[in-house]
């Protein structure tokens, strides 16, 4: 693809001065647009060391309000983002809506720096290209532009470029021995960058090659796509927007009923239960020890009817984790603060850290439960959940080298009723019950559909879902654990 | 102090379950009763390697309900804490409203590790309680409730458990030769953590020696010391809370004027200025270069009149750094997350890291600006803010080796009068006045008062104001890149 693009086009001053004042006032009344039309816009910036990624992105900057922008630099993985999935540290650097992201160098360059320098870059680089595709396209469909420069220069101007910065005392120590191996190694890169940019170019995050010899002329061709592309889409409706999105719409996944009773569990006592959880609670201390040793996360998430006895059960499931290594995360209604964010970001912030548990109070699966019965996104929108659902999965999954086990605790209509008057009579409980439990159970048939229909179609082999029988809680509690046990040690 | 504890204290088995039952009920309840007070609670856990720290903290959280509190094991600092002030990573993590936060281990053995523990740590020691006091008394003035534990063994008992410790396989691997070396310097450390515990006892944040030899008496102890002072807190109506809060009030810090005039800079020419501007970018570009170099962070706060001209400026300051070592951080009311917390929090949050720049487009002089005018908070609030603000900038500068400066945009009343008719009429600025523009306005002579008190109580050697004469543009951004350089190299 790179044989195509002619290295040797330049601008002359007086042409650039003319072509670039118009742009760069189209860019900031742009900024402004787009804030008011609250998209939130994604501008990467990658390309050959020493080509131009700093300079380009001042000059982008230059017309930009400083207030309505974050420029991510982005380099080696800290601790933090280490600890976690790849794609982790690039989804919380996501802009909110109306927000400018910037990323100088991105999962583009990290994925080549971290995962494909290496024998067997093929197989690698499929998996790459996935996630980076996931991501990419599950952010345009919630309604971010992305767009993607790659500034090119050839192998010989390189050379002189990093030689002139080691002459300068500012920018000598920019000039690292990795720097050079990677200019030696030009011809190898070539090929997996071309064929990374082919299969990663589409048309909701489109890449331009930039003939970034010339200064002036990578300024401009960057300032001339960036306006356009922003143009074309800032004009869009936001009619338009969704319709697209909806077009976009890619079929559901496959439906696998699964079959959910609670009464199971009734026949077991308190006592036999007990007994059975003792020594589950052995195993899962050497187990948890294990996890931890060899950095294996691992995700539970608790989802089920009101007074199923999630919070019971986390209580008492977290009892057999070290408390050091695990984190409840409550989750309620979005705050204005997230929900100026995609619909998973919340979720995804709180990604367990290498070795440690995260467990999930509610969770995601908001979006095809609550979130689609009150109204509280489009169609188009939960319908689209379940496949970007089982694909945030599955990239976690596979990044992490982690375990994720979903818990729909299962009761019946009859119990729930028993649960709601007991706790309305226990001034202790009171407290758990309100209208808003009373109106939910109303819908309990729209629930018991949505429940169906949310197990079938996200019940993969990388995440599955447990039903457990919560008639009788305390059988609920021992089978938790035990099913944490068995898909945790499947990890080993 | 430490030799007035009877380290032979123990509690026979059937004692214990009698004491401890109660209590974990009455700590269950006051979770949820201090949750409904929308009471943030603080909790300590400190003492010798091996004094049952992770033990204890299990003991606490199991009768805590796993979605409302967070645990927080302290260790060393990860990169990004590393970059910053040592307080900046327990600001973080303090609770918001109504939840718990645990620290096994805090920002005590933190600044021993980190601070202490070298020749002449007794100066060290006294900079240390100065600015851990700060923290804990600025919390507990917003209605944080702080407690603190130091579970206490003997030299020899820590030796038995290291051994026993080193026994199991499970466990071996904690007993690192750092944890060894600091048994050997039992003695030394003693005194050092006797008189740092001493120092930092109050009645807002008390110490509750614990006498750990025997694990269940220091379990029972924790309990019992825990659950009474959270119930004294929590009967103590919001009322008598608040009253406490104003008795605690410290007097308000000196009062000296500083000048405002915005007509001084009519005279220069923008020719003039666009030349110095000229010559100043050179002088910045290379102090930016050292700043990093040298690790150095920089604070640049603005504050000013509505259509004074931040915007702009900023803009043009912002073209002078390196993009991508700062962040321009707009500042509106706090959002409904943020207002969960100390009101310094979502600007401690996102103070500069190690080497880089920090723009606040308005910051936390909102307090005494917006919050005072408009009452958002009390007159208590406000009135103690000076102080909260001068001992927080204090401890950035002191703690980073930083540098602030604080710019007030000072423009005439006629001059924004002109401004607001000139953005009325600009089709391209018509989004930059807003009825709230209007209303501001008519509160001129309160605010006027209000800034005049804010720059005289807060115009510190350490963070000092700067007053820029904005009625003229092109100077007011000359002057605002001239003191910054000037500020940033008094640090070199």
């Amino acid at each position: 693809m790179f044989e195509k693009y002619d290295l040797t086009k330049t601008i002359d001053e007086t042409n650039f001065e003319k072509a670039i004042t118009p742009l760069k006032q189209r860019l900031a009344i742009l900024q402004r647009t787009l804030r008011d039309l609250n998209i939130p816009v994604i501008i990467v910036i990658e390309g050959w060391n020493a080509a131009g990624i700093t300079m380009s992105t001042k000059e982008i900057i230059q017309s930009l309000d400083p207030r309505g922008f974050t420029l991510n630099a982005t380099d080696n993985a800290n601790d933090e983002e280490r600890a976690r999935p790849f794609m982790w540290r690039f989804w919380t650097k996501t802009p909110s809506k109306g927000r400018i992201a910037l990323f100088a160098r991105s999962w583009y360059s990290r994925a080549l720096a971290e995962k494909l320098s290496r024998i067997g870059w093929k197989k690698t680089l499929k998996e790459e290209i996935n996630s980076i595709t996931v991501f990419e396209r599950q952010l345009s469909d919630s309604g971010a532009i992305i767009i993607k420069f790659f500034l090119h220069i050839s192998k010989e101007e390189q050379k002189l470029r990093l030689l002139e910065r080691e002459r300068n005392p500012l920018t000598a120590w920019l000039v690292t021995p990795r720097i050079w191996d990677f200019h030696h190694n030009y011809e190898t890169y070539l090929p997996i960058i071309d064929e990374f940019i082919e299969k990663t170019d589409s048309d909701y995050a489109p890449w331009h090659i930039i003939e970034a010899t010339d200064r002036k002329y990578a300024i401009f061709k960057v300032y001339s796509y960036l306006v356009k592309h922003l143009e074309k889409h800032a004009a869009a409706t936001t009619e338009d927007r969704a319709r697209k999105a909806r077009q976009k719409t890619i079929s559901r996944p496959p439906k696998n009923p699964v079959p959910r009773r609670s009464s199971a569990s009734k026949s077991y006592s308190k006592e036999e239960c007990q007994d059975q959880l003792a020594s589950l609670q052995i195993e899962m201390l050497e187990l948890n020890y294990i996890l931890f040793k060899r950095k294996i996360p691992f995700i539970i998430v608790y989802e089920g009817w009101d007074a199923a006895g999630k919070g019971g059960n986390i209580t008492r499931l977290a009892r057999y984790i070290n408390p050091l290594g695990y984190n409840v995360l409550p989750v309620s209604a979005p705050n204005d603060y997230e929900s100026q964010h995609h619909y998973l970001w919340r979720f995804i912030r709180h990604y367990p850290k290498a070795g440690h548990f995260a467990i999930y109070d509610r969770s995601w699966y908001g979006r095809v439960l609550v979130e689609r019965i009150e109204g509280y996104c489009s169609e188009a929108e939960w319908q689209r959940a379940y496949q970007e659902i089982n694909e945030m999965e599955q990239d976690y999954v596979e990044s992490s080298r982690g375990g994720i086990v979903k818990f729909w605790l299962e009761i019946s209509r009859e119990e729930q009723l028993k649960r709601f008057h007991q706790r309305e009579q226990d001034p202790l409980k009171q407290y758990k019950i309100t209208e808003e439990d009373w109106r939910n159970r109303e819908k309990w048939d729209l629930y018991d559909a949505a429940v169906d229909e949310m197990l079938a179609r996200t019940n993969t082999p990388y995440a599955p879902w447990i039903v457990i029988e919560s008639d009788n809680k305390w059988y609920a509690r021992v089978k938790a654990l035990r099913e944490v046990i068995r898909h945790a040690e499947k990890l080993l």
